[in-house]
């Protein structure tokens, strides 16, 4: 399938990457190519610049929002939660209209340092924000409380043993999600309901940011046991 | 050793039974014992009137909130999290200056229907109130994120596989705490680190209510595969 990724980071690069693997069709889309393709700083927690990550990794190409966005069937926001709406407004809600609409981003808020805090949060969440903002675009929340490796690679850990919630309020939007995930080594996808429910996994920064923290690794995933 | 339960409701008669049954000297603590005995109606969710269940719980002692605290030696916070200051202010601060305060309740606020939100949230939690509230006591947060049933019997659901948190400023009271989680069947004990990491379970409560409705039984819960 056409996808585009966007979001440049190490997440939007790491997903890219897993899914250009598994013979996707894979656009990286960003404000600015010419301005992302110029940069030769590491980028936060040291990412090396994006056209050295991009020379390796020709298989997946890059181009502005609106362009990866129109040409894309199934859309993956990985951009900083703080900045999605604008992101996604940048590619145009036309763009993305009738398509499914893969939210991973989470809204920290560092503009009070480590820890961060949530902002929407409780009686909101950033997937509800971009389905009313974009409400023909065919929103699923998913894989945001997990370390990016291991969207794409769930043997990582525990051999995949462990879980992933969808919400949505598109049932066949979901259940394409769903297959997408299990192509990608995810066995234990859990419907948690319509897209008020993202406000469940989002709330689990918090604590996924201080069992970080405890293990000293963001090798780790939530398994429901039951 | 001598614990006082405060909180008659589901969770608060589950978790005084699993510990009585261990051998600890359990005393349930409530506003007025007088009227908790006399209510002859069940409680919220079908739970049968105290002295109904009191009948076959003989080993466990009732007592007003100050009585039943003051004679403990270790606290646990089973009350509604929207009135636990209230009820470990009736407790009296000075019952609980220097003892480990166990605190398993959640501040759902249900003055909007279903599903709660939480107050406080995101910047604060009711683990960090009490604590600041009751600043002689030792407050460790741990087991509310599970169903009442697991917290005295773990291996009811996937053999006890599975992680339970420890939050708190003491050290030796967060490893007091840990013991005793052992002893009840609890084998991952991952210490978060100090009373502000209580957010971290707490926010928690949305994706379980939601995990809850999804799969139409509360005997599952968060096992952190790494």
């Amino acid at each position: 399938m056409k996808i585009a990724v966007l979001g440049t980071g190490f997440a939007g690069r790491t997903v890219a990457a897993g899914l250009a693997k598994l013979g996707h069709e894979v656009v990286i889309g960003t404000r600015d190519p010419h301005a992302t393709l110029a940069r030769t700083e590491p980028g936060a927690m040291g990412t090396p610049p994006f056209a050295q990550w991009r020379a390796q990794h020709v298989d997946v190409a890059l181009a502005a929002y609106p362009e990866a966005a129109s040409a894309a069937e199934i859309i993956v926001n990985l951009t900083n939660g703080q900045g999605s709406i604008d992101a996604l407004t940048a590619a145009g809600a036309e763009n993305l209209a009738g398509k499914i609409l893969i939210d991973i981003a989470n809204p920290l808020d560092l503009s009070q340092g480590f820890p961060p805090s949530l902002k929407p949060v409780n009686t909101d969440s950033l997937g509800e924000q971009i389905q009313r903002a974009f409400p023909e675009a065919r929103v699923v929340k998913t894989l945001n409380n997990m370390q990016s490796g291991l969207i794409a690679d769930p043997g990582r850990v525990a051999g995949g043993e462990h879980s992933v919630f969808v919400s949505g309020n598109d049932a066949a939007a979901k259940s394409a999600v769903t297959s997408l995930l299990q192509s990608l080594g995810h066995r234990d996808v859990i419907d948690l309901g319509d897209i008020t429910t993202a406000r469940g996994p989002e709330m689990m920064m918090p604590v996924w940011l201080r069992i970080f923290t405890a293990l000293g690794t963001p090798d780790f995933n939530f398994k429901i046991v039951r």
